[in-house]
């Protein structure tokens, strides 16, 4: 068995890599943005096609090891888990590329003074994937539980930052487009906090055996 | 392996439920919106827990098949392109949701018209949708292959609804809310070819062995 438990390992160690590729792409994406840095938003452009590859690699490795060795139970279930982080993983540096495309559009346009506290959801958005990949890393179920509950926090923010950027857009017509691509960058942040949910949900599933999809407890009524 | 034949049977029968229940979803949730029909969009929002518990249902009987049967060659394939598929039907039922609720916050605001060619992008994302289910059933490649050229015709057409939709917000401040709301509603079709199109490529990996993500042919240069 030395041999599917170095194959476990390679699996394990270039997860890792993509997890620190796709966090720095976060990172630079929403510094681009908050900095109008355009050459943060090239370098995000140009790392997609390094975690595209690492995608397939992945995929490919899970494959191998779920034809050639044929696991079982907790192996079995780590594999998976893993398959469905690396697509997660790959699914939230496309929308760091989306983001850092908003990013270009905003530079490009003419500024126009826009507050909205999409620095906060960015900073809510990247703790949850970076929580949720620790969590990957301990195979700690409770601290994959806890990245759960910012989903409400996450939402409620959303909604703050859309009626902002609505009010402006009915205020000044010329803000239009900078508040539609803010929109959208705000919307892309959402989406990887949904995505930091799904790799959690990865986690407890491998770590308990649980499924949690379809079944949060709401945080309200 | 009658038992074996007959799980991969029950997995085929549970995807091709799963297919009409979230193609119906997206018809529904397509003409809530342009008929500002508030009872469809009922519908669609109701038989979301369906589609979740169908996901489930599915994903623990491809897990059952990978664990208990240890399947190898194309059936492997099979198993693996048919939790794909799966996963992405899911997400294409998660964005009719989306669409029936900016359908259903169209119709409470004062009415505004907007022309666009939202109907034409629906047309062609259901399109999709059923070409590439169409090909997973007669397992044909080629058919799958055929799905993945839309992609840049789909990008067109939203660039010239959001156009549509920016000029439109700058002229008439009191469109802003709707033009929003169709935006959003645009680009979940747009999310739904995408996901059409991972499902082609789930179908050209199970038949063919190929990987195509990230290695579609450019339609331009």
């Amino acid at each position: 068995m030395r041999h599917f438990d170095e194959l476990l390992e390679e699996l394990r160690n270039k997860l890792l890599d993509m997890s620190a590729m796709v966090q720095t792409a976060i990172r630079e994406s929403v510094s681009s943005l908050e900095l109008s840095d355009e050459s943060r938003a090239q370098s995000v452009l140009q790392g997609e096609s390094d975690v595209n590859r690492m995608e397939l690699d992945v995929d490919q490795l899970v494959t191998s090891l779920l034809a050639l060795e044929q696991p079982v139970a907790g192996d079995l279930r780590f594999i998976t888990a893993a398959g469905k982080i690396n697509n997660n993983l790959e699914r939230i540096g496309d929308l760091a590329v989306n983001i850092a495309e908003r990013s270009e559009s905003l530079i490009q346009h003419p500024h126009v003074a826009v507050r909205t506290d999409i620095a906060k959801l960015a900073e809510m958005a990247e703790a949850m994937v970076r929580m949720a990949l620790d969590a990957f890393i301990r195979k700690d179920a409770d601290d994959a539980r806890a990245v759960l509950v910012s989903e409400r926090a996450i939402n409620d923010l959303r909604d703050v930052i859309f009626n902002d950027l609505i009010q402006q857009m009915k205020k000044d017509p010329k803000s239009v487009q900078a508040c539609v691509d803010l929109m959208f960058a705000a919307r892309n942040l959402e989406r990887i906090a949904d995505h930091a949910t799904n790799i959690a949900e990865a986690v407890v599933f491998m770590v308990d055996g649980i499924d949690l999809r379809h079944h949060h407890v709401p945080v309200d009524v």
